[in-house]
């Protein structure tokens, strides 16, 4: 089900969503954009798979001697700080800039922001050299980036998803951008407008790189959906609706993993319909 | 079936093994301890999903710009050579000093150890500098870190872990650390003291990694629970039940995998009666 | 199905294939060579375990302290440029000419060939240092090598394999290597015989890494097949037949990944028999 808020211009949403997210989903499988990765070593098997689930063409190429030509010819570019390094953070910016100046669209997942001050100190700095499109992390990441305390443990959130959703809206503002913030409820801003998805299963969680698959999902979204805003919010509505449909036919993590990818290469507007309440 | 040999304080483990076997496991799922691997590329997916399945939280962190807060907000630390290179080594010792000098319990596993000259001198720089309190490897790598040629065939052994017996008990002794040789028969030792886990299956040497979630998965145990000698023997004990209730169901090593996360996930006290002899 | 082309000696092949292609699967699973990876870091885990079905040894070893030693022991050796760095790029060549001092066989999967010219570059630089005894690629790839223009989009191929057939050619005579080109129909040459694999499914190109597992169990093949041409269609043949078999019984490309280890561990003689067609 998705949840609204009924703020500004967001009631629109309401009535187009479903139809405008199968036309995106439509979109990427006929398309498939080439989303160049930058991301961690855990999850990027789980990401290029999703992608490849559903129709997009993934790279990965973090060195500095190809990231600028890569980065030239995707159709997204998303930064992962997941497995953080010097050299890494180079070409995340490298790559950030040069797809910002083709008009590229830009998403960052601040792993684990808050957890360590290296962690927030780079995310600052990409937010401040690439201006991501969106952002997408969980509630205590979200709340990092501003410099509050967030109780980050690790990479995981300590924190619900609505207790940042101030943060979350300060800095959209703040960056020009659309952010994500993920949890039970998920939420996504561009500083004013709020909508909101609560699809999906607690055994996500349980699953490493759910946030990053939804954050190189988003990367594919936004590459074929100049409204940055639906982009974030339909691949967020993708994430929860598949991870929903898989955990129904799911007796753990394990066999989650293997439905997800599934149900995210076989879903069709009706599923879609069944399980997406608006 | 656990099969326990009688010498010195041993046997009141086999009185208690079960019952203190599930109270450490609930304390995994209640506790979730932050769990900071320095691992290898290849296994990094599973291991983190390991730990999840389990309750545990993971974090993943190696870079010398963040590997010290990282060691020092953790409830342990696993250091895993898989895939070593030089700054990953120093990360590593860093990781390890911290977290000994705070009293976080810190596990080595020497993958490949006697494969090549690197990997065992860095195994034993790790050893001199760390101190782990656990170190877990085949019967090919605890005998290659007492300096003996083991016949290691790149990371798999070619012994069979009964052999290295003798071998992981002088290691324990020489740096007082409990020692867990891994194989058909699980053996762990203080250096004076022995237990055996004997389940599990043959399929499982056909998963990668599994050794290696071994060793993350005795990371989560030695977080809640200051007998290290206990906690080493329940996480192979864990390992071992899952893995032979897992490839009963499976019908390879790609079924198995999900089938391992499952029932990690969902095990429980009857299972583990079930299949657990004392 | 295997279609042949009637051109030189490859008529015996026809008459002989499917017995020595068993023989070969039983001599992998029997010697179990230790296959050397420096791979990327996208499909690390998915070559291992597809290694460990085929009951084959792999290792994976990046780091210049240690890759002349184990590119030494290894039965033969497999280099993947899938998400390269200088670092890399300076063991792969000290690794494969390592190996071939040695007479150990080295395959080269040019991942990505031509969508970066560092690629392209790095590609040749190690075509010419270490003279691989098979390169595989898809046609965009195995194009790109030769200096065309080869459309290549990320990772993916955007050329049939059959266009670059001819090109194929001049870079197994070129280098003296068997070069196999990947897609729908699989092609292998050695610059004046060419055979061909047309078994597979199109669910095999939405699960990465399928490609890089192609090549892994090449470095498999070669190691108990003296005669290249025939390794790489053994390789080659096993890919499609499995993947034939395994996306039958999938949903997806999830239950595909499971599905594709479990029959390549369990692969006889009759379920080849029956799915391979010459």
């Amino acid at each position: 089900m998705c949840r609204s808020l009924w703020n500004g211009i967001f009631y629109k949403l309401k009535i187009m969503i479903l139809d405008n997210f199968l036309r995106d989903l439509e979109a990427v499988r006929t398309v498939s954009p080439l989303v160049h990765n930058i991301t961690n070593y855990v999850v990027m098997n789980n990401t290029a798979n999703a992608l490849l689930a559903i129709g997009a063409s993934p790279v990965m190429a973090h060195s500095l001697p190809e990231v600028t030509e890569m980065a030239g010819i995707a159709s997204s570019v998303v930064l992962n700080i997941g497995t953080l390094e010097p050299d890494w953070t180079e070409a995340m910016v490298i790559a950030g800039m040069t797809a910002k100046s083709k008009g590229t669209p830009v998403v960052l997942d601040p792993v684990g922001a808050g957890a360590t001050s290296y962690r927030t100190r780079v995310c600052r700095y990409i937010l401040q050299e690439c201006r991501p499109d969106v952002i997408r992390g969980n509630a205590s990441e979200i709340i990092a980036l501003l410099g509050a305390d967030a109780g980050t443990k690790g990479v995981d959130s300590t924190a619900s998803s609505d207790i940042a959703l101030d943060s979350a809206k300060t800095l959209a503002s703040q960056y020009g951008a659309v952010v994500v913030i993920s949890g039970a409820t998920d939420y996504v801003t561009d500083g004013e407008n709020v909508a909101t998805v609560v699809n999906g299963s607690p055994l996500m969680a349980r699953v490493t790189g759910m946030g990053c698959t939804a954050s190189a999902v988003t990367g594919a979204f936004t590459a074929v959906n100049k409204d940055t805003f639906e982009a974030a919010l339909h691949a967020m509505a993708l994430m929860g609706v598949a991870g929903e449909i898989a955990a129904s036919r799911s007796e753990g993590p394990g066999s989650m993993q293997a439905n997800f990818l599934d149900v995210l290469y076989g879903l069709d507007g009706e599923a879609v319909r069944n399980t997406l309440s608006l």
